[in-house]
């Protein structure tokens, strides 16, 4: 069997999920929402359904939502996307990164990617025989030291995996940050690949900004979007790439070999989801920012020191103040034991698990009851 | 960009299809049917979405999913599988093929394939840093040879994989013949890769036999099954593996980094697809013989030569008895234009399109009058 990957530990989410339920705990752990999305979007998928929407679409997606996300990135970034040749739909967010990656990588090629990161990417450059360049933000700011960036990059380097809005962190890449980065990418001939899944769930007075926007990175970049996070719901697994038209018949290849299409009528809904007014965005980010905010006022009163958070489902807490004894894996099998609240532990976000062993993801995409009821069994435990 | 994706071609099925819609052509080119599925199965997928079935479901996928294709297993094989740790749901048989060669496949791996054979098959072992060690069946009989296969094996095997019922030649493998591949497969220590995604699709008196179900294979094969090709959903991109759970327990990692899940609206829906009656999967099979048996007489009738078919969507028709000057693909290209009935060339089922230059793929999964009238057009071509 492929070693890597045997070798590979059973996804943290799993785990915490499978906890979570063994206990009857609130699972604050993996990033998903408990309420349902837009009932005329789910609507729309199931009206699709017994309309004849069951065969296989075309291979970069049906033409509507195509040109949904066109449109869509013309109207958020003012980015002018050839919906025929340069979106390219994916069976969710996970598979147009690996596609992406696929498209990019060849055997040998290094990747450069910022700590702590989602648990699929580095697997995922592995598997294609891609060399990890790994950086680590330094916490609890999570700032970005420009020389440990560049020192990151080479003459081997063929891409950025760049996360803006970041998990686990909810950190916001700013404009000068990425300008820092464009620059890298332009003086090493490289490209990025852009996981912007949460590009919709960002925090006023924060703005997304899109590395794709920046001078000369139209034709740098492969920025992913997914319908799961902008319209919540996760299980649908509709995602997109925009890239420039070379590249995205490269990803449309790989999509071929990976899962060649995506069920049509979730993309057909996706399309009129996509097609919503400002006041839905705005609508889903500010009902986010106060849910962080009342989680984050929570933990606080707790004695947990709250980490900043600008977007995402997530916010990191440093239980240090509340001296448990033990690291960040055993904090979080205490609470879904003790309390019946599930977190992630942070070091899960870090290659090998070796990361900060005193902080813990809270996922705040829950109902307000939910978050108050997980603040009251917590409060109860410490 | 990836060396390898980037030399691809266009797959063949995109390419047909466009010049058939271009050109107004019936497409018997990409297998994909012209009727609905079931309407109870469609219909309890849109009741599914309605009923919250729309954030992440279980990595390895629905329980209840999980569960009937363990007793489909049982059912129809005699095939004893753990429900929860033997079967990986996935987003299509694409991407179970996929996460299975990724499982088992390191880099260096040799893995036997038989040609013709399905176009993502390569590409993805190639990716995976993996070795094709190819062999041929000799038309018109696809007869396989037993020195040539055995010779195709070595000390780097790591894996056969075998597509039965076959695509693009609806050749079923026989008992005889997967006592041989067995045989290889104990004296190798190596696995199979079990392609049945038309387990369903095979036509009397033929039978379909999983070579998981011979002696000593059990612990050797991924199975991988399909619900658009069982239920006429082609669109929907729901697969399953069942494999030996140590094995299906690295699917499932490999799973994870491609797609992560499954929309569970689907799932439900597949799962009570798989728990139709035997009349339901009779009625499949002998309804498509029947519609091979209408296009291969009317092939023959405009002087075509038919190649057996025993399950499958597909019939291979030589065309030189019609004195057509040009290979496959003009034939192809020319019967498009000039007939408007579109067939997929069966050299692009060959490494590098290397194939027999006389031979052609027709799809029969559509209606009779749709058949009929192909025929028409074809005869009046010719
Ligand atoms: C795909 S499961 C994990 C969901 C998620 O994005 C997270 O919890 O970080
Ligand atoms: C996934 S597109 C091709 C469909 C198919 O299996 C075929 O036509 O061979």
């Amino acid at each position: 069997a492929n070693s890597m990957l045997s070798a590979l530990p059973t996804t943290i989410f799993t785990v915490m999920s499978a906890l979570a339920v063994q206990h009857d705990a609130i699972n604050l752990g993996q990033g998903f929402p408990d309420t349902e999305g837009p009932e005329d979007i789910v609507r729309a998928a199931a009206d699709a359904l017994l309309d004849h929407r069951n065969q296989y679409p075309p291979l970069t997606g049906l033409p509507e939502l195509r040109a949904a996300v066109a449109e869509s990135n013309r109207r958020f970034y003012g980015l002018t996307i050839d919906p025929a040749s340069e979106v390219v739909v994916t069976s969710g967010a996970t598979e147009a990164l690996a596609a992406s990656l696929a498209a990019l990588v060849d055997p040998g090629d290094e990747v450069v990617l910022i700590e702590p990161l989602y648990d699929t990417y580095l697997p995922t450059i592995r598997l294609l025989g891609g060399i990890p360049r790994l950086v680590r933000l330094h916490e609890p700011d999570w700032t970005l030291d420009r020389a440990e960036l560049a020192a990151a990059f080479g003459p081997r380097t063929k891409a950025i995996l760049l996360n803006t809005p970041m998990n686990p962190t909810g950190k916001v890449f700013s404009r000068e940050e990425l300008g820092f980065i464009a620059d890298l990418l332009v003086q090493h001939d490289a490209y990025a690949v852009c996981d912007e899944v949460y590009e919709h769930l960002v925090f006023a007075p924060e703005r997304h900004v899109p590395l794709m926007t920046l001078p000369g990175m139209r034709e740098r970049c492969l920025r992913i979007g997914s319908a799961g996070k902008s319209f919540s719901l996760t299980g649908w697994k509709v995602g997109y790439v925009t890239a420039p038209a070379p590249l995205a018949a490269i990803v449309a290849k790989a999509h071929q070999n990976l899962t060649f299409t995506t069920p049509p009528n979730l993309q057909r809904a996706v399309a009129l989801g996509l097609s919503r007014d400002e006041a839905y965005f705005e609508e889903l980010s500010s009902s986010l920012a106060a849910r962080r905010d009342r989680l984050s006022a929570g933990l606080r009163r707790i004695g947990f020191a709250v980490l900043p958070c600008s977007g995402s489902y997530f916010v990191i807490a440093d239980f240090r103040p509340l001296g448990f004894e033990g690291d960040a894996t055993a904090f979080c099998r205490h609470i879904t034991e003790h309390a019946r609240v599930a977190a992630i532990p942070v070091p899960a976000f870090y290659d090998g698990g070796n990361g900060p062993q005193h902080l813990v993801r809270f996922a705040f995409c829950k109902r307000e009851e939910v978050l108050d009821e997980a603040i009251h069994r917590l409060a109860a435990l410490f």
